[in-house]
């Protein structure tokens, strides 16, 4: 197929780019800065530009069969600063996309929610994706909006869309500001010999995924007939705690863990149900937590970071 | 109290800003128009702008105590027509007031929710305020994010909002238009012995709801010391085709009912459970259909309309 990736020199966009080049698809790439944030392999087009840009996205579309659209302008942590700019970017981006989707007579869509936020607290464990949506941030609520805004191009347009509910994914490639991910804040401290920062007790728990688990499963569902909503975690939880200790184990960080107040948008758990993902793509999430950060970290020391 | 009434000069505001002076509050009204699309009593005093200019926002809620926010600039028939739009003006027109009040220290907020479209097609009847929110159309999708966003700014800026999810309200000052509810349209084409049109075979169930009980709902809520999120209906169902004989026996029209294809937004059945809103405010709708429609009719032929 010919795929179009929104948000493919992002940190996921990145993996899944190498992943649907490998199972043979032809790729290209739309992306927010002129020149793309991380480097793409050769053969890969990459138009720099925005989502509201109809004309730009209808020359992106041109011949292609497929879109996955990873592309947030802003992660949980930061939506709630500025809650009309994230409405702009990512709820209007996503609606200005789907219109220009509907001109260019493109129906396939995958796109990346988020499974940490849409439920909100939840009322069990693991979290099914029919579990209600009450979500706590503004990240949250713009992702449950595009989802129904989905739905509403599906019946009204022959949208087909795909939505895979995301974890917390982590790996190489993710950004190290402190606000993708504790994982790869984490190591980026550990490099430095800096201590670890824990917001609250670490008792918080989240179900972390190897980015390669999630974009193979983006690739399979891209592949795939269906349409619908999935959860695409790896059905395990691990406290923050432990992975600060799984942290300090594999880098030998010599500064301590110290302890910061809880942030107000955290949920205290959150672990989702898997089994369908699993049994509808055939997939399985192959990287447990301790290969994944040690596969991170060596990332980090390699000649290929730098 | 000193309240300002976003959407004051609409049809369900033209009958709060009464309730609200008749109770012997103060009330401000903002307004799209540059003249107010339906006339204000003596002193009132009237804003006209776009809920996107800050500056007069912040002008209008200097010494206000509560705001009630009734304002959309779509209808459920209209907003997927471009839901960017719909987005522009109800979302992130709603977050620019909340950004406003909590720079003023404004607390109390009532907003007015869509019973009829924030749930989708019933998994019950009557629909509990708890049922899972699946909107099927754009108006619905932007009132589930607002509320969402209303809670954000409770947990965080110290919001006290109420919302009232409203059946369908109908009644004396409602616009004919053909979008604004059946009753009205069907009563302004009987008053031209026009046929009545029916979308689909008439069996399509909602609740309707006297204007004057939901704007008196709004005033008992607007002055409790609740927050939350209730049901705004009469709690009871009638079909489409009932309304349409009931406006034939009231007015005489003689042109017969014709029928159209059903249109692609309607959910099948929706009625409201209402018992916690009546108990929580010790409230009960007064007017039935019947007598409803009569009012209105009445009102249709009055001096008062011309």
């Amino acid at each position: 197929m010919k795929i179009l990736v929104i948000g493919g020199a992002g940190f996921i966009g990145y993996h899944l780019v190498h992943d649907l080049l490998d199972a043979g698809h032809s790729v290209t790439v739309f992306g927010r800065s002129v020149q793309p944030a991380r480097p793409l392999p050769n053969g890969v087009r990459y138009f720099s530009g925005d989502l509201s840009n109809t004309a730009l996205l209808k020359d992106c579309l041109a011949d292609i069969d497929a879109v996955a659209h990873l592309a947030s302008g802003t992660v949980p942590a930061t939506g709630d600063k500025n809650p009309i700019a994230d409405v702009n970017m990512n709820l209007n981006g996503t609606l200005s996309l789907l219109v220009a989707m509907e001109a260019c007579n493109v129906k396939r869509l995958l796109f990346l929610s988020s499974g940490g936020t849409v439920y909100g607290p939840p009322q069990e464990v693991p979290i099914s994706v029919n579990h209600p949506l009450a979500p706590i941030c503004s990240y949250g609520i713009v992702k449950v909006a595009i989802e129904s805004y989905l739905k509403l191009f599906e019946r009204n347009a022959g949208l087909k869309p795909i939505v895979i509910r995301a974890s917390n994914p982590y790996g190489s490639h993710q950004g190290n500001l402190g606000v993708q991910g504790i994982i790869g804040t984490y190591l980026n401290l550990a490099s430095q010999q800096r201590p670890i920062e824990i917001w609250g007790d670490g008792s918080t728990i989240r179900d972390f995924i190897y980015v390669k688990d999630l974009t193979s499963l983006c690739v399979k569902s891209l592949e795939s007939n269906k349409a619908g909503i999935y959860n695409g975690g790896s059905g395990l939880g691990t406290s923050v705690l432990a992975i600060a200790q799984l942290v300090q184990e594999i880098t030998g960080n010599p500064a301590p863990i110290v302890y910061k107040p809880q942030r107000n948008l955290d949920v205290p758990i959150s672990v989702l149900e898997v089994e369908t993902t699993k049994a509808d793509f055939d997939w399985d999430p192959k990287v447990g937590i301790q290969e994944g950060i040690l596969r991170t970290w060596d990332w980090l020391n390699s000649a290929e970071k730098a």
